[in-house]
C-alpha cells in the first residue's frame, strides 16, 4: 500500500496460526471494523495465551483483521474509505480493502472449517450481547451451526432469516460452504467489560466443541437462564428508522422487552425550539437487540432492532 | 460568523425566557459540548412544556448553547476547533467560541442567581449519574450548592477540591458569586436513557428547591438509598491514566468499589502480537465515577475516575 | 451505505409515483448533481401536487436522486468523491455512486418510455436556460425528442452532435431506446428565478405532449418569439477553455452573441503584477450558451460554449 | 507564514503606490475576501496601466489584499480560517489574518486620505451594484463621503445606520477619521461582466473627483437615471432569514422592487416530500439590495436585504 | 474529469512527440509520481530543447504524466487517492488515475519501442542514482535493456529478480514485450542537483545508443569507474523494515557498503523515555540503495533496501 | 487539551532534568518543530544515558518539547496550525501552543543559565551542519556565546545581524538575559547521519565546555579545518526567493561558494511547456547555508540562503 511518504513499505497484519496433531481449522477474526474492540482483545489474548500442546488441529488468530481502520479506530479503512465488510469477495487489484477481503477469501478460507468473525455494534449503537447466523438452506449446517452458537455462551443467538447483502466475509464463508458465526458484543464505541468476558470465554468453548481443545465448553448465564437464547430477526418491521436527522432519545435499553407500538423514542430538534419531537414507534413486538448509537442521527439511521424468539416463530410457520 | 458561502447570515441560538412573579433567575445550559446529549433533551423539553403561570420568579432555558457544536456532534467547536469550556470569560473579538463565552459572561451571568450547567462524559467515556461542583471557600455558599444537589436528586454529587483551570463556564460563575451547579449524567456518545429520566426530574426538583414552582423535590433512588450520595475528587492520584497509545480494556463499570493496587484494564497493542498488554492500577480506593471511553486511547488519556466519600474524606481532614 | 457512526442504516430517497388509467410512463429527475437546484424544486413542487385524478399513465418523480450530494451541496458525491453523472451504467458492487447509478440503469429504467433530467450549469458556470439531446441516429426517434423539446418550452434546445461518454445518465437512457432530454436551467450555484419557472411550467408541458393531462403546451416566451429555438453543438471549436490557472474575467453573459476571434475574455494574475493577463478569444460564431463559473479557475476549465442554428447547420451539411 | 513545508520563505502581497506632483493619497483594495473578483481585476488593471505623469497625488493599490484566500478562492483565509474583514485592528502576533489586518492599520492607514475598498457579495449572494457607507456622525465627513459614492458612479449607494461590528477594514478606517467607502459589485461567486464596467470607470473616477487626475468623472447610469441613486438601511427588518436549513428559492433578483408581506420565496426540503415548503417574506417595503446566494442554506442566512430611499427615509426622520 | 466546480472542464497533460525519418520510437514518461522531479525537470528540458532535424525516429516526451499528483507535489493522486503507479493497464471507466493508465496503456504504449520512466525515491527515502529493471524471461531483451542501461549510465544499476505486481507502468511495458527501463534518482522529497545532472545526460544517451541522434553515450562515472556498475536485489532479505511506529535513525547513506547483523539503524520512541530504542540490522551484506525517508515511520516502512553485484550473484547461481 | 473524544487526558512532555552538586542550568530542547529530528534523538539519547553522579549542575532535557507537532510529524502543531517558535512568549489561556510557550518561558526559563535549542531545516530545505545565534548588543554575552558555539562544535556558527521576530524561543531567551544557541543540523525532511553525530557530540562539549562535566570538546573537523568556521547572515541580500510557484531546480548544494550573479538555479513550470523556465540567481557572493527543500514551491519561498565570513564583515564594518 502506498502513502504519500512510503512507497515501498508493506502492511503487516498480525497472522498467528497454532497448529498440532489431526483435527479442524477454526479461523477466529477481531477487527474488521477498527472501533469493535471485544474481539480484537479476546483473540489477541488467546494468540499469546495459547498453548499448541494442548490443540487438536488447527487454530488462526488474527485479532485485527483491518489493520488501517483498527489503528485509526474507525469502521471504515481510512485507506479507501470503504467498509471492509462490503467488500468481499474482494478483488486482488482493487483497493486496499478490497485487495484485503480478496486475500481473506481466496488464501485464507480454502484452509478453514469454521469461522468464527468477532463484532459488535461499534459507534453505531449497543448490541444485547449475541452470536448471529443465517438461517442457511442446508439444514444439516444451520442445526450444527446453531449447536455451535450454544457452546459458543452468549446471552442470545440471532438467527437471520434471508438477510445477506453478498459482499460481507459472512457470505463469502458461505458460499464456501464453511460454518460461519458472527457476534454482537458490545457497542456505543466502549470496550464492554461483559462482552469482553463473554469472547474469552466463548474461543475456548468453541475450541472445546469442535474437540481441538478438552474439556466442555462453560455456557453458564449469570441470569441463571439454561444457556443461550435463539432468537430470530425475520424481517425489515423489526427495525425501527430516523424519519428525520436530529437528536434521538431513546426510552429502551438492549435485553428490553418492546412491544408493537410503544414509543421507542422520540426525535428532538434542539436547535428549533418551536418544532415538535417526532415520536417513533416499534413496529412488533420484541426484545431489543440493537439501540440508538450516538445522539444524533441522519434520517434513514437504525435506531432500534427487536429480535423474537425462534422457536415460537417457527412453530408459528 | 462567516462561512464560505455565508457572509452576512447569523447564528441562532434558542434561548427561552420564562418570567412570572418575583423570585430569583435560574439558568439551564445544555450543548455547551456537543456530544452531550441528555441536558439538550431535559432543557429542550422543559422549554417546550413549562407554564408561565407556575413559575415565580425567571428562568432561562439554553438547551444547545454551543450549536456549532452542537450540530456537529462534537466536543469541540467546528467553527475554532476550541473547547467552548476552556474559552471563559471569552473575548468578544477572539475566535466564535470566544465570542459564545463572552456573552454568556458579560450578557447573561449579571442576571442569574444559580446556574445549572448540564454536562456528560460526551465520547471521553461514561460518568456514574452525578452533579458536580467545587469545594468554594465561601462555606455558606458551599453548603446551599450541596443542598441544591440533593435536592436535584442525583445518585451521586461529586465535589472537587480546588480543581479549576479558570477558563470554564463554572469558573466564570464563581467568579461572579453565583451558585453554580454541573453534571454528569452519561457519556459513551450515547444518551443514557436513566440520565435523561435523572434530568427531567432535577429540572423541576431545581425550581422548587428555589420556590420558583411548587411542591417538594422528588429525590427518591432507584437502589432504595435515602438521596443523593456526596462524593469527593481529592486530587490527581484519583485519576488512572492510560501510559501509552493502544487498545484499553477496562475492567469497571461506572459505581463499581475500586481497591487500591487492582487492575484499573489492560493496554492491549494488537498490532504487535510479540508485546504484552500493560497493567495499568487504581492509585487509591473508591467508587469508580468516570470510566473510559473509546477503546482506542493515546497517552495521557484519563481511563479511570475515583471518587471518595465526602463525609469519611471531611472527618478526617 | 456504511458511515463510520451508522453500519445499520439506510439512505432514503423520495421516489413519488403517481399512476392512473393508460398512457405512457414518463420520469423526472432532479438532484443527480446536489448543486442543481432548479430540477429539485420544480420536480419536488410537482411530486406534492400532481393530483392523479388528473393523470392518464404513469409519473415517476424524484426530486433529489443522488441525495448524499445534494445534502451536501456539491456535483460530486460526499461518500466515494464520484460526479454519479459518470458513474453509469453503474455497479451493484461499486461504491455508492455506482450502486445508485445500478439502480436507475437497472431497475427504473425499464419501465419508462421518456425521460427528462433536469440540470444546470451547478457551480461550473451558467447557462442559457435550455433543454438539450444528442443527435441521435434514428431519425424518428430524433424528431420525436425535438417535438418534446419544443413542447418543454425552454428559449433554447440544444442538439449535441456525437458528444457522449457512455457513463452519463443520457447515455444509458439512450443504449435502451428511451427518449431522453435534459436541461440546463441556470448556474453559478444560485436558484434562477427564471429557470424554476421555465421549470414548473416544464414539468406539465410535457404531460400534456405525451397525453399523461390534458390541456396544450404553454411554449410562449418572454421576449416574443414564437417558441424554443433549436441549437447545436457540433464539435470542439465552440468551446474556449482557460490556457492556465488564473482569474478569468468574461466579457459576455449567456444569450449573447459572439463573434469568432471575439475577446471571450481575460486571464489575470493579480498575485504577480508583473505578468500580463491573457486574452481568451472565441473559436467560432455563436449565441453563448454556457458562461463562466467562479472567477478563479484552473487550465483546462471551460470558460465558454458557443451554440448555433440548428436549421442553419442542417442546411449547411 | 509558516508552512509546514517553508519555514523561512515570505508571503508577498502586491502593493504598486504611484506618486507625482502634490495631492492627497487614495487608496484602492481588492481581494480582503478571496471570491470577490471585480475589484481584483479592476485594481489590477489600473495598476499595470496608470500613467505616473497623469496622476497628482498618490494611489497605492492593493489587488489582491488577502492574498492566501485569493489564491485559495475563498472568503475566508485557508490558513487561519477567518474572515480578514472580522480581525481588524489586528495584531502583529496574532494569527496571519490579524498580522495582516494590523499591517494595513497600523502601517498603511496613517499614509491615506480617502479608502475604497471594494467588495461583492461573493458566494453569500447577488447585490445590486453599489458602493455602500456608514452614516457616520460627522456630517461634513458624511456629505464629502455621499459626493465620493456619487462619483464613483454605481447604480445605488446604501448608507448605513449604525451597523459597524468594529473588527472590519472600514471601522479601522473610520476611527481614523478617513474617508470610507465600500462597494458591492457582484456576488455568486461570478465575476459580474457590468460589475467590472462600473469598478474600472469608478476608479478613474475617484482620481478625477478628488483632483488626482484630470477630467470630469462619468456617471451616467445605462438605464437613463441621472446618476447613483442613494438608498438606506435602516435596521434589522431589512434583513430576511432563512428560519431552518433547506433548499431555498427565491422569487426576486436585486434591483426588484418588494413589499412588506411579500414571498421572499420558499424553503424546500426536497429531502422529505412530506414536509411541506417553508414561505419565507419580506418584512418592509424596499428594494432587493442583496439576494440569495447557493440554494442550499443553513438556519441564521441572509436570504434577502432590502434597502429603502435615503431621502424619503431622512425626510420622515 | 468533473471538480465541484468544473463539469465541463478538461485536463491537459502536455505531450510533445518529435518525429524525423525512421527509426524507433522512444517513451520518456516524468511524474508519474507527482514528488519525484528529477525526471520531471530532465524531460521538459529535453522536450523544449530537442531539435527535431537531430533525430531519427519518434521521441514521445511527457514531463508531467500524472498532472494532478504533480501540481498536488504528492505521491498519491489528489483526485482519487490511488497510486498511479498500482492503476495499470487501468480501466476507462475507472477513477481518473485508472483512465490514466488506461490511456498509457491502450493508445500510447502501441506506438513504442523503448520505454524509459523516471523515478526518485520521492518522499520514501533516498537512492543511490540508478537505473533498474526486471529480470526478464527472454534473454535476449534482458541483454538488450542492461546495455541500454549502460548507456544511460547511472552510476548502478539495479536488476530485480521477479518482483512485480503486474499494476506498475513497467509490468504494461513488459506484458507488451517493450524494452523498460526505470530509474531512481533521487529522494527526501528534494531536487538531486547530480540526480538532474545524470538524468540530463542520460535521454540523450538513450537517444544515441538507439540510433536516433548521432554521437556516442557519455557514461564517464564521478568516481573514475568505468561505468555503469549491475546489481541485484534477490529476494525480501535485502529489505529492512521498521518493527513499530517511531522515530527511525539510520547508520548509513546510500552507496555505503554494509554488512548482515550491522545496524541499520535505531527506532527510537522520544515521546516515551522509559521505552528504550529498537535495534534495527542488515539482514543481508550489501550496498544500500535506498536509505530511511522522514525520520518519523509506521510499522513496516521499509528503512533501507541493500543492493548486491550482479556478476557475482549470477556466477554463484 | 481537549479532543473529541477526550475531554479529561492530559498531554504528557517527557522533561528529564538531573541535578548534582553545584553548577549552572542547562536546557537542551529538541522538537520545538516535529519534523526536525536530529535534535529529538541527541536529547533523547542523552537523557536516557545521562549520569548524574558525573554531572555538577543541573541539565533540564526535552527531547520532544511539541509533542503534537512530533507525533504528527510535521513543523506547525496539528492542535490550532501555528508553528510554536512564532508563539513566544505564549499565553496561558491561549491555544495549545500558546500555553506551552507560556510554560517554557514563564516556568522553565527562570531557572536556566544557557539554553540550546536543536533545529534543522525541516521539510523547508537543507542546512549545511551549523549553531546559529544573534548578534547581540552586549559583547561580553555575545562573546560568551561565540565561545560557546565554538565549543558545540558543529562545522559553522551562524550569526544573524539583527533578525529577530520578537515571538520566537530565542527571543524569549534573550529577553530575559539568558545564553542562547540555536542549531540547523540537517533538513529535507530525513535524519541526517552526520548531524546526529554533531549533535550527540555537542550535548557532551557543550557539558564540559561550562563545567557540568569532566574533560575538553571534541571540536576537531572531519575536513581537517582548526574548528568552527564562524559567519554571518547580514541582512536580505542573502536569500534567494522563489518569483512565482513551480518547479525550483536547483544547482548548488550546502557547503557549495557561491558567487553573486551566478544562477542559484531554474523555476520550471513543466505544466506548460510552452512557458520558458525562469532563471534565479544569487544576489551576492557566500557559502549556501540554506538550500531549496521540496521541488515544488509557492512564490515568495525561500530557495538559497548565503553565510559570509564573520571575521572578514566584522573589519569590514
Amino acid at each position: 500500500m502506498s502513502r504519500n511518504t512510503s512507497g515501498w513499505g508493506v502492511v503487516e497484519i498480525p497472522v498467528v496460526s497454532v497448529k498440532n496433531g489431526s483435527g479442524p481449522t477454526i479461523l477466529f477474526t477481531g477487527g474488521v471494523h477498527g472501533d469493535e474492540y471485544e474481539g480484537q482483545i479476546a483473540v489477541s489474548r488467546l494468540s499469546r495465551g495459547l498453548d499448541p500442546a494442548k490443540v487438536q488441529g488447527r487454530v488462526i488468530m488474527i485479532p485485527a483483521l483491518n489493520i488501517p481502520a483498527v489503528m485509526n479506530d474507525t469502521r471504515l479503512s481510512p485507506v479507501d474509505n470503504r467498509d471492509m465488510n462490503r467488500c468481499f469477495p474482494g478483488n486482488p487489484r482493487g483497493t486496499f480493502s478490497e485487495m484485503l477481503a480478496h486475500f481473506v477469501d481466496a488464501v485464507l478460507l480454502p484452509l478453514v472449517d469454521v469461522s468464527v468473525d468477532l463484532h459488535t455494534a461499534g459507534h453505531s449503537g449497543d448490541s444485547a450481547l449475541s452470536t448471529n447466523m443465517h438461517y442457511v438452506a442446508d439444514a444439516k449446517l444451520r442445526e450444527r451451526t446453531m449447536a455451535a452458537a450454544a457452546a459458543f455462551g452468549a446471552p442470545y443467538n440471532v438467527v437471520f432469516w434471508g438477510v445477506d447483502e453478498g459482499a460481507t466475509l459472512t457470505s463469502s464463508v458461505e458460499r464456501r460452504g464453511i460454518l460461519s458465526l458472527g457476534t454482537e458484543l458490545g457497542g456505543w464505541g466502549r470496550v464492554n467489560v461483559e462482552g469482553v468476558r463473554i469472547a474469552d470465554r466463548a474461543l475456548t468453548n468453541i475450541l472445546r466443541h469442535f474437540g481441538l481443545m478438552e474439556g466442555q465448553p462453560d455456557t453458564s448465564q449469570r441470569d441463571g437462564s439454561p444457556g443461550t437464547r435463539h432468537m430470530m430477526v425475520r424481517d425489515a418491521a423489526g427495525y425501527s428508522f430516523a424519519p428525520a436527522g436530529g437528536l434521538f432519545e431513546p426510552r429502551n435499553v438492549v435485553g428490553d422487552l418492546c412491544r408493537a407500538g410503544d414509543l421507542a423514542g422520540y426525535l428532538h430538534f434542539v436547535e428549533d425550539i418551536d418544532r415538535a419531537p417526532l415520536d417513533v414507534r416499534y413496529r412488533r413486538d420484541g426484545v431489543l437487540w440493537m439501540s440508538a448509537g450516538p445522539g444524533r442521527v441522519q434520517r434513514g439511521d437504525a435506531v432500534a432492532v427487536l429480535m423474537e424468539d425462534y422457536d415460537a416463530l417457527r412453530a408459528a410457520a
